[in-house]
C-alpha cells in the first residue's frame, strides 16, 4: 500500500512562496506528530516510503474546513494550521490543512478533486 | 530561550511554489525526527513554542553543503533533502537543507547571513 500526506492551501490569501512553504512545513510536522500518536502504523509506513507529500489548493476557509471535517469523519489525521501572523496575514488566519499521512485511497476520498498547486 | 528551524533552499534550481513547499515539508519533518532522537529537549521546546520555521536561500549545492557541514560541526540537527525526482528536477537532486530545531543563537551562527526567501 502507498501512503501520502496532502496539504491543501488557501488560494484566496495569495501567500508568498516563503510564507506558503512555512505553512506547509507546519502542517507536515503537525500531521506527522498526530499520525504517530494515533495511527502509528500509517506513520511508520509513510516514513519508510519516503514521506510523500502533495500540495493542493482550496478556494477559501470554508472549503478548507470542509476538507478537515471530511478527513476527520474518515478517521484520518487532519491538522488545521493557523498563522502566527507576524507578516502578510493577521494573527490566527487559517492558512492550510494537512490530511494524512494515510493510505492513498483514503486520502483521495477527501482531496482527490482538488487541484495541484 | 527561543528555538527555530531554518530551511535553506537552492535558488539556482528555480523550483515552483508547490515543489518548493514540498521540499521544505520534507526538511521540517526530517529535522523534527532527528532532533527528537538526538536533542529531545530542543525538540520539545521548539514544539511548545509553536515550531517556528524560517525559509532562506543558498546560491547552489556547494553553499548548501557548506551550511550542512557547519551545522553539524556545531552539533545541530542538519538534514540534506534529495528530491525523489518525479517532476522538475532529476531524481536525487539536492534541493534544501534543514538546520535545527535548535536555540536561535546557535542556528544564527550557521544561517544568520543568508537572505530570506
Amino acid at each position: 500500500m502507498e501512503y501520502k500526506l496532502v496539504v491543501a492551501v488557501r488560494e484566496d490569501l495569495g501567500l508568498s512562496k516563503g510564507k506558503l512553504a512555512v505553512q506547509v512545513g507546519h502542517a507536515a510536522v503537525s500531521c506527522a506528530i498526530s499520525a504517530r500518536a494515533k495511527q502509528e502504523k500509517w506513520y511508520r509506513a509513510w516514513i519508510a516510503e519516503g514521506q510523500r507529500k502533495v500540495v493542493v489548493t482550496v478556494e477559501d476557509e470554508r472549503h478548507l474546513q470542509d476538507v478537515a471535517a471530511k478527513a476527520r469523519s474518515l478517521g484520518l489525521p487532519a491538522e488545521v494550521i493557523q498563522d502566527a501572523g507576524l507578516t502578510e496575514v493577521p494573527a490566527g488566519t487559517v492558512t492550510c490543512v494537512g490530511v494524512g499521512p494515510a493510505p492513498d485511497h483514503l486520502v483521495n476520498q477527501v482531496t482527490g478533486s482538488l487541484k495541484l498547486l
